[in-house]
């Protein structure tokens, strides 16, 4: 495999709202994110969940999926990697909110989930 | 098969609600529902969930199913595909409250689910 | 193996919270705590989860495994050790809120847990 | 087996509370309660959960056990067992709230659970 | 409660099998049978459960019940338990074949269960 | 309710077999049968469940039902009334093979599951 | 609703196997079957399940459906439809083997299922 | 949507088995086919599996995938669909042994399970 | 805590075997299993499950616990463990016949579980 | 993150087996696998189930863990990954026995799992 470029905002795409005098949810739960420790430099493998309202624009998903990969061979913290992606989907799809949750599974017996959001503290509930 | 017309709300039939003096609620799961996505080609496979409260109309469940096979050979994105079902049914059966849930299966590891209502925000709850 | 330290707060490590301005949850869920009964001499079992919300710093995984493996050998009360490591996180890592949990496996016939939050009676609820 | 003692909540001993500035919860099972039935003489059998928010005291877990183990033999009713039971830890441990959830097995296809407080109406939610 | 007397095999009352011609099986479950560990002093809980052909007698299941309760004060280690269960019911009873399998709640963080047959090794399939 | 007559094998009733040169298999629940307990006096609850292979005849379920009904006030033991009912229904079906097993609800702590079959020994399987 | 005709093997209709070469396995599960009990005029509600091994037809599976329905207002046993319908199934289709499993739910707290095959006791393996 | 080509197993291709001296086991399993019914011109759903041991040959999945989508609007009975499949796997991969189980939705009311082999009658095992 | 004494097969105490004329089962679960990995000198967990016919002797319980709180900090990989712990009951208890099974929690995305016999291949069923 | 090595049979470790005139099994799973589409360039995600006898040799799980890891930016299709894994371990480790089962999750719809022993077609039952 070519080596992944270093992920980007750059990479996510987005196509038009048409919907958007409309509030709806979209979930999207990605299980097979990787990427490095960058103490260990050691995998990591965790599963992430996005719940969002769009505004004018949606994700599109094989975009989400490229820029995604392009976290694997890149060592990040839980928490940082969890505030990143959430920033750069903000940043490019300007949703009215956001939620990722982001559940890693063990290292040394020790699990790890982290939950952020946008606007902070408006956590989304789950789609029904 | 003969190629499936383009879908159109004109093939959703309806009859009348002979209890228009009573808020009730009609949930309506339709497991096999398939399109294409319009990006790669690929046909896409999900589970839609209607839950509406009917004023004058109710939606007839042959003609539904005859609407929601229309999408077959359709390119369409899955968020714009679950706003044009809700619309289609909302200005057809014109219902006091509808809510749509989409949940689809997975491509390149990623699944997706998308919730819209009519009108916005009023989400109705599972029918227990 | 060499004997383990004492546990002290000095072997908990930092490091910089990068999204300060947003309120966020970390939980870490620690299955295999080991301690030693003080009455006893008998080794207690226990999962400990953590749930918190970071203010400039959050405690870094490998430090936190290391920390609380150093109770391996020390004999302490299930309320004192579940109290203990809290105070000794909220110092070292000053979040704006942590609840812990303490699930101890039975002795005699007879199992505890033990819930702690700073601020008292800030209980965080489950991260989502 | 000496015959157990009279159960007695001179029975039951204490340590102190080394976090009373914090209030927080303690929630102990203890399934295997036994005791016997007045009437029919028969044994009962039971599962007892206790929940507390320490103030000074907290209880030792061992003299815990003896203490419900010196029931093993008493005559008493389900009803009245529970509220000595709360009544013995109350007056020797002094929480600032305290609930007992007594579960018996069935008796002649009947089954019984006795929830008691104290203050009286103050039932602790479980702990997280 | 009156002291149990000591478990006897005296207390094994049978009334006489009326289809002696036929091999048929019988269980029975004992969830609620409790002794005392000779070396601690403390009570052992366990699950009896037996199965057996009946030749001339069936055990009758109130002095059953009696029987075992006769245990709840006597010191006794699993293994004997288990073999002297099963050789005074073969003593009183003599069923043409019969099992028992004893399950102990864990003490120590250790669980136990014992499996003893009448004759040896031929242990009965589960009652269908 | 009128007194039930005592249980009777003339109250089953038949009719043809009309397909006799084919080995079929018949399986019947009833989780509602109680009798009484000669012993206490105190009602007895299980469910029994046949299996045969008819041969001229087949049991007509509403008088195996009402048949069943008449043990309401009967004082029988469990082994007793388990090897009776198959030896009525034996006497009067005439089947090539029946199995019936009783499952009784636990009385003073303790269940009991009886199962007999004629010929002796030859237990049917499960109805596929 | 025009009445139904009597159920008749007539309205079976079949198509030529195209694969006679192989012997493999077809499986059909009908969980709406309905009829009525001929003794109390009450309906029957069952769930039939057939495997066949095809030899030179299949059974079409529309008219399979329309000529159960025909026994919606038929008063007939359990024991007799079921065998009546495999005997129907082996006159027209011809199969090389065919089982059929009948289970029908509870009347008056006493439940059936009967199993029959063709040839006797010939019973088809579940399909893998 | 282009209209897909007729099926074809030209459609299928290969790689060679770099293994061939080992008897080993694939299997595939494929939730998302679909067809259409030739007599009623509705879709079909239906989850193949696919279980093999290739010879020199293996099936490329993504060229099975795209020959699998090219039934989506073919119209064809379940049973010869499933022998087709069989036959063109059969044919391209030559494999020493192949089995295909294919588990259809329920079409009013009636679900259908179809099971081939090649050669017949040597069905695979599970995969471990 | 006083540090452990390295592990030894003395810690082990036997008591007779009152019935040795009877072949029967024990199975003894240990959870709470823990030693320390010689390579990088973390912590490992697991569970024992032993099972054995006794001869001449039966091994004590609470010296069994003591005698595996030894490993807590003895640096030992999974394999030695198991087979060492195996021979060391083999020698003291002379068994006529012992199966162990330990399984270990994940290290680094990996899980093992190891299982060893006396006599070897000579593995015990599981206890009835 | 360094660029991963080619994955190479020199990266896996032993240890002596110290206790070779023994048969016995070790299980280990891995379900971090993750290799990379030599068609696509996309990531597979796989689990990984090992169960082996060992001879002279038993396989060190860091280096194994490492080894695997070499396959992270490897290009290989899902047979080939697992034949190849068997034999670098088999070439390094020299089992008596060895079985390795590797189950892939869905890409377009479509799940594989492949198994292989060595010796071919000598599958290892599942650890007891």
């Amino acid at each position: 495999m070519t080596p992944s470029p270093a992920p980007s905002r750059d990479q996510l795409e987005t196509f038009a709202n048409q919907f958007p005098s409309r509030d709806y949810t979209i979930e999207i739960v990605c299980p097979e994110f990787t990427s490095v420790c960058p103490k260990t430099g050691q995998p990591d493998f965790g599963t992430l969940t996005f719940r969002y309202v769009p505004d004018r624009l949606c994700v599109e998903l094989k975009s989400l999926k490229l820029y995604l990969q392009a976290f694997r061979n890149a060592g990040i913290f839980y928490e940082n990697v969890t505030n990143r992606i959430l920033d750069d989907l903000v940043a490019v799809v300007q949703p009215r909110r956001m939620t990722l949750v982001a559940q890693f599974t063990p290292r040394g017996g020790i699990s790890s989930r982290i939950a952020v959001s946008h606007p902070t503290n408006d956590h989304l509930p789950p789609t029904p």
